[in-house]
């Protein structure tokens, strides 16, 4: 998404810290261009470095503009995020789709965020193009600014893994081959009569079926496969030390 | 999902303020179930309320437990949040799958997260049937506990929201509570001790949390994990007719 990331832009932030924790939000999603607009306490904030928790590089190249108007004034599709509704007449998204609708659009984008206990102006929501709504418990909505940051830059980062999927491309080694699997379950029945497990007689086409079931159902690995032919041959051969 | 609303685990969370925070995160997609295992700085922690911003009720019924498998003992589906590849045999889920996978499940289930600094223990990973991993920036990760928990609600939420129609109405079985698997576990190292199945002493932390991952991966019934101790049994008292 480099070349369509959108500018997260926090409007009138109060605390230091809430920027920090903003910027490290942003970060971890790979989202690094952020633009402050009148900070409550000026820019640069000495409470904004040690929340951000090594993602500088987001606040020593974050701008800063007096008005919301200037800070999107190069930007193609303004997005307001809030929680309330104001009689909106805007469309009103949730972040899943506000991040399927900046992906597919052509130009520039900025998401605002509202200052931490009023949430955005009437002024800036005007700027907006569509509403971003977190959909949380109607009982006790309490959602900070780095926590709204952070569920918009994750399911931005959704939309743009879809192509990559860098982390998970890597899943669980591949179950064994199922041949693997019936030589496991031949040594685990063999190993079985001998103890008597299948006894009495009239019950042991039952149970053989169970038990292969059993074996086939976890998917293991051909390292797990041969870990249970160890343990089988411990059985059957104890070598107590 | 109230009747099927997964318990949050924090595992060993070092500050009280994380804790609250974790609570305000839940709160806010309308989870309340919350489990503590050994906070570092015990139960209740006055530092923990000013955080939950109002989640107070989420602090006053949390119960606390001493170990991780003690907190998860009556859940059939425990999922454990990681960050970091361990090589993995088990499923590996981003917050979206796992939310799906949860909503598709039969039995309770439970979501850990570790301490703030190291994350979960290879012990508290064994206990689990998959892998939650919230895809971040490989340059930078670094997502907190309270993020970590609100992005996994948020996604729970999600399923919720969407989920109006009846879920399906055959289920496969349930898998066994986790207690009855920690049982399993203990029987078959007895009886693997009696063999010398963990002879040299040197390898024998290591193939018993192979084993312990074996036995938690497939979600075995109830009826299952009963087989495979009557199968335990049978090795460890043989009667050949």
């Amino acid at each position: 998404m480099s070349n369509r990331a959108p500018v997260f832009v926090l409007v009138k932030p109060q605390l230091g810290e809430n920027i920090g924790k903003a910027a490290r939000a942003m970060l971890n999603f790979g989202f690094s261009e952020m633009r402050i607009v009148d900070p409550r306490d000026g820019w640069p904030n000495p409470s904004a470095g040690p929340t951000a928790a090594g993602a500088d590089i987001v606040l020593e190249k974050a701008e800063v503009f007096a008005t919301t108007a200037e800070a999107v004034a190069d930007c193609s599709h303004i997005y307001a995020t809030t929680v309330r509704k104001r009689g909106m007449t805007k469309e009103v998204l949730a972040p899943a789709a506000a991040a399927q609708d900046m992906q597919a659009s052509n130009g520039k984008c900025a998401i605002l965020f509202g200052p931490e206990r009023s949430g955005l102006e009437v002024m800036d929501v005007e700027l907006a193009r569509k509403i971003i709504t977190v959909p949380i418990n109607q009982e006790f909505g309490s959602l900070n600014l780095a926590q709204a940051v952070i569920l918009v830059a994750y399911e931005l980062s959704k939309m743009d893994e879809r192509n990559v999927q860098p982390t998970l491309e890597k899943q669980p080694s591949q179950p064994a081959p199922q041949i693997e699997l019936d030589r496991l379950y031949a040594h685990m029945e063999a190993a079985l009569e001998k103890t008597g497990y299948f006894y009495p007689p009239d019950r042991a086409a039952a149970t053989k079926i169970t038990l292969r079931n059993m074996l086939t159902k976890p998917g293991w690995t051909e390292e797990e496969v041969k870990t249970w032919r160890g343990v089988l041959s411990s059985f059957e051969n104890p070598h107590p030390k």
